[in-house]
């Protein structure tokens, strides 16, 4: 589990020791953070602007596996998922605070990695961890992360603001943190039958980093301000593509249309898909973890994002009455699901 | 585990399914909250105050037993013990969000008495579940609380404000709860060895109260507001008070003198304790989870407090050089010490 061959059972620390281990290893470089980890509650100057706040839960052996995913990538990965949450407010991260329960086979160098990850993250994001909690868990690992964002109020973009006609947009390529998934998953169950295999991830780095060091798109955040472009709606593609477009249309009271031919993908998505037997644009839509920004806009805003190669419009909303579609490259016209792509991979 | 006799599994709804069963309970009532449940994030608007953080993690066969606790109270306490924490700082918690993760021995109804229980406390202390996550474990109930407050910038009370000459004052009685606690845990064993003996709870109300129904103590805070008294250092007392003594002390860069006779505890504390042969005081020091607030005021402010029902000034702030200090009813004099009070207790 650590790459170090030290081993320091945290029962050697004690609380206090462990809270003031991670406190002097946290620096506060938000100028709205005004008190971080130490006291009773950390202290937030909201600087006249809206604060939004988002919280995840990540359990081991239910969303990560530390066969393969090291506590590095795994506590930078924790941070970027709640990061992406507040991105898709359309509003800047500030603060996090982190909570863990962990086992005694865990020592102390492990929640060192654990933290090496979540600073990077932090560092990069420019985002502060400003409390926490620390406790003993029975079994396994548990990571909850809540995030602090700050955003103008007439910036803020929720699920349910998208019209009738709007475009639908998407940063990035999608469907890669899926099939990094499943290269990791094969060379798991390829260990697990021959303990002296090397596992081959060769010629996949950008999947596999597509799900083991997942972005947040700060960068897009970034882009609209510049394009004073303001979505009508927003969402952070977790759960995948379909679940999330129809998000925005039910919330919005809408129907949405989507064009297979339109959905971005890299082409070592579609490579690996093949190899796998599966169908890209099926992980497009239902693979998630993608981190990506979906988004509507207003036609008359067409001309900001075309062209770019940061965004793909993919489709628009519809009458509620016309329901989730989706038009496969022939022009066939399918009802979106969520889940149980076999609907349309039987036609 | 429920009292219902009906049992929904939780994969008979769905994720999304459960996200709208609990969304529906919910209901805002703080004007700050501007978007709860059901988007990326929550929003909030600061109205103009300064925000306070904080976040708890509470671990089944940890910090609590099922076999004991029912989850009504179990979720009461939950958001309790994360308010109390708002209120150290002298500020008015507003929202709260809530990760859960249970493994699938809990059905719906289970969920349904935990956030009975969590929706009880938001009623009583003006608190809006705003967010929050919830999924599956591999073994027991995890919860996660953040709760936010506000508090005008001025007002903020640290840890670290106390000076030396500053009378250290606590609100309420102490010990009840470690009290209650080993009642339960008497019980318990009483009930493993003799399934069909009844627990014998009587005459323990009080303490019983403390330890599984707590309270934060919001009245202390308004009480200082209508008093117009700014404590200049504060901390709720989670782990006892002589651990919380010191941690008021080292953060203010102090000694702390604390005097036992003016500890409060209740009589029935008291004699609880010597059914247990224990040392109510020491019940006290040690024993934590009161939530009572502990704070100190400069000496001329000590007119405010005098005679109040609510508080009692058990001490005060010293030099540094005087370290942590208790004198026991005779006089005699002793260091503090958070844990390991058996020095205390030989002579």
């Amino acid at each position: 589990m650590s790459t170090s061959s030290t081993r320091t059972e945290l029962s050697a620390l004690g609380e206090f020791g462990l809270i003031e281990r991670i406190a002097s290893r946290v620096q506060l470089s938000q100028k709205s953070s005004l008190r971080g980890i130490g006291d009773d509650a950390a202290v937030i100057d909201p600087e006249a602007l809206h604060q939004v706040i988002t919280t995840d839960m990540l359990v081991e052996g239910v969303h990560f596996d530390l066969s393969y995913v090291p506590l590095r990538h795994l506590g930078y990965k924790a941070v970027v998922v709640n990061l992406s949450d507040v991105y898709a407010m359309n509003a800047q991260p500030r603060q996090i605070t982190v909570a863990l329960a962990l086992s005694n086979r865990f020592p102390l160098e492990a929640i060192d990695e654990l933290y090496d990850g979540m600073l990077l993250a932090c560092k990069k994001y420019g985002v502060d961890i400003v409390g926490g909690d620390t406790c003993s868990s029975r079994s396994g690992l548990i990571i909850s992360i809540t995030a602090i964002g700050a955003v103008q109020k007439e910036k803020i973009t929720y699920r349910n603001g998208a019209k009738d006609g709007d475009l639908l947009v998407v940063s990035g390529d999608l469907g890669g943190a899926y099939m990094g998934l499943q290269i990791l998953e094969r060379e798991k169950a390829v260990f697990q039958g021959t303990p002296n295999a090397q596992p081959d991830l060769s010629g996949h780095d950008y999947i596999l980093g597509r799900q083991l060091k997942p972005e947040a798109r700060k960068d897009v955040i970034d882009m609209l301000q510049e394009l004073k472009l303001q979505p009508s709606a927003m969402i952070d593609i977790s759960d995948g593509l379909a679940s999330e477009a129809m998000h925005l249309a039910h919330k919005s009271g809408l129907g949405v249309k989507l064009y297979e031919e339109k959905i971005p993908t890299d082409p070592t998505t579609i490579s690996t898909a093949r190899e796998f037997n599966l169908d890209p644009t099926m992980c497009a839509l239902n693979g998630g973890e993608d981190y990506e920004l979906l988004f509507t806009i207003a036609q008359n805003d067409f001309e900001k994002v075309k062209g770019s190669p940061h965004f793909s419009v993919i489709g628009h909303m519809t009458d509620k009455a016309d329901g989730y579609q989706l038009i496969d490259r022939q022009g066939g016209q399918h009802e979106l699901k969520a889940q149980g792509w076999d609907a349309f991979l039987k036609k």
